[in-house]
């Protein structure tokens, strides 16, 4: 499999994605089926809480690593070598796609991103607008990335993912991380033709992100909305999951599965599948077989074991992971992960450790 | 009604008592009956939205304020005065408790409470119950500034407030605020015993300082679970609920009706109700009509007008306020309130149309 071949646009269910990744346990896992091998990754795996990460992105920015094709591929590739896990994910940030159409966006250590102009109006969001396209031409050191990316993975999926409309609106809004989102949320009702306005525009840059990494070779697209947990579902089913749905379809046309995630989202769960994912991504508040039973048995569901256990005895931990993969057996499909990202300081032997009993179950 | 005769211990439905705020508007919904004038308060009402307070404040730290009687009892006052809300709250803090004990805490502005040393295990557990109990001479402040609040209050009730255990608890474990919690949440699941007795001993201090607002004058008392959203179901009704359930006990005792609310709480809405609050707040996430069905139509509800169109304009929130009324209708009683504290920047201008308004709903 070369880059050029992943260069071509793939349709629905192309035959060189099948073949590649098709029938790997994530992939069937996704589909609805129960593959032999109990497939398990981790949220935000390529990360501080790998020393050899920690080496590779010595004295380099966040967003530069990003946009480093050789730097991001490496990152990527890190906890797939040391822990064995059923999938990468891309090393990237939800605000790259903000960064590669020209907005001023830095992800502050110990803060998050950080926007140096905070869109409030209509002007703000024709501004964004005027920033132009995210074409292909941008995407590059996305889709070079990715190409790097896969050609060294050969049968183990690479999962894309980008920030729901939502999220990349909260953080334009606000200006940076908020509690409350109240600047995003009032400006939903304040001033609806600037909000619709702005998540037309996010669901195009975040899209077109999205499906650049589909179309260079990743096998499965997962949508965050991290501030979603923020809304009420009213709010989120009127003002944000059409803009979400839009992203979604763009992805499944690609011919890959999409997962949906969000955090403390319990409440949007049905809404969020219904925007159409494939799968549902749960955090650690709900119990797998809870949320199996809200998605009517029918939905495949990631999660969810809880990060706050990963640095309690492995006892504690062990019947924990059981009790999430006995309580996933709900599901028509299960990919083990957690319910949250990777603390920073987690033990990586811990999750080699955990992958090693996930693939004993 | 003086200090004296507020100084004895109420009994349950204490004619004192029901003789001064017992046919109120807040205490007759709170009683599950529906008053002539709906009743409004505003979380947080007693704070930095008003220029009276800022000038009041000039220059006390946070725990300074609250501890001091005749300042406390200003600052509460404010409000009232410029609203005409309902009750009035009490100036605190829910880890005033926590700083009356000797536990060192300071409020970091920008950040929240802050602890020198965060306890992590039994033995740090033990050292705070070494500081000895929060007895009545390491209450005087707090009494003293309730007793002269009513004092002033004269029919207007004042609602009196706590940090429920596990709040408290995720601070003491953290050191801080924090997004995830993941130390508290940690602790729970490594030490079962470590945490059962901080449990036990945040729940003896924060009921000492809500039991002595209620013996000193205070109509209600409100016990706040601010991270308690964090939490699974399993979680939270093993781990956090008795605790909770311990104080609201000891709050019931002296006659007064008790209001329990948490953000982000809609999954745990019945197993918070059914920790013995007669009446359930309600954030801005979960609409009152929803709430109340989940609660069997038998529960007093206060809320939850989203804190986020407070400085929309003023149409969006009168519709938005008048759509929160008449879900609130589907409740056996119904006090107004925002569904999160009222914003540093919120407009005063706009909470005192506010309560003219409901004041005629």
């Amino acid at each position: 499999m070369s880059g050029t071949i992943l260069g071509v646009s793939l349709t629905p269910h192309h035959p060189l994605l099948d073949g590649r990744t098709g029938d790997s346990a994530l992939v069937t896992a996704y589909s609805g089926t129960r593959p032999e091998r109990l497939p398990v990754w981790f949220m935000r795996q390529a990360g501080r809480s790998l020393p050899e990460y920690r080496a590779s992105r010595a004295g380099t920015a966040m967003l530069d690593a990003c946009l480093d094709p050789d730097l991001a591929s490496e990152i990527t590739l890190q906890p797939v070598r040391r822990h064995g896990v059923d999938a990468a994910v891309f090393f990237s940030d939800i605000v790259v796609p903000l960064r590669l159409v020209g907005v001023d966006v830095e992800i502050v250590p110990g803060t998050g991103p950080v926007i140096a102009s905070p869109v409030r109006t209509l002007d703000d969001v024709a501004r964004l607008r005027d920033l132009g396209p995210l074409d292909a031409a941008r995407l590059a050191p996305v889709t070079a990335g990715v190409e790097r990316t896969v050609a060294q993975l050969d049968r183990t999926p690479l999962v894309g993912f980008a920030g729901a409309p939502f999220t990349l609106a909260a953080y334009l809004v606000e200006g940076g991380p908020s509690r409350d989102h109240l600047a995003a949320r009032r400006l939903m009702h304040a001033d609806p033709a600037a909000w619709a306005a702005l998540m037309d525009w996010t669901a195009e840059v975040t899209g077109a992100f999205l499906a650049a990494q589909v179309t260079a070779g990743a096998s499965a697209a997962q949508l965050f909305d991290s501030w979603a947990g923020a809304l009420s579902l009213a709010d989120y089913a009127a003002h944000c999951a059409p803009a979400s749905a839009r992203v979604l379809a763009q992805a499944s046309a690609l011919g890959v599965r999409t997962v949906h995630f969000g955090v403390a989202t319990g409440e949007l769960l049905v809404a969020m599948r219904d925007a159409g994912a494939d799968v549902m991504g749960v955090d650690y508040r709900l119990p797998l077989d809870e949320a199996s039973a809200r998605l009517g048995g029918a939905t495949p569901l990631q999660g969810n074991v809880d990060p706050a256990l990963l640095s309690a005895p492995w006892d504690v931990l062990e019947a924990h992971v059981r009790d999430v993969v006995r309580r996933g057996a709900a599901a028509p499909g299960h990919v083990v992960n957690l319910g949250h990202g990777v603390p920073p300081d987690t033990d990586p032997a811990v999750l080699t450790r955990l992958v090693q009993l996930v693939h004993t179950l």
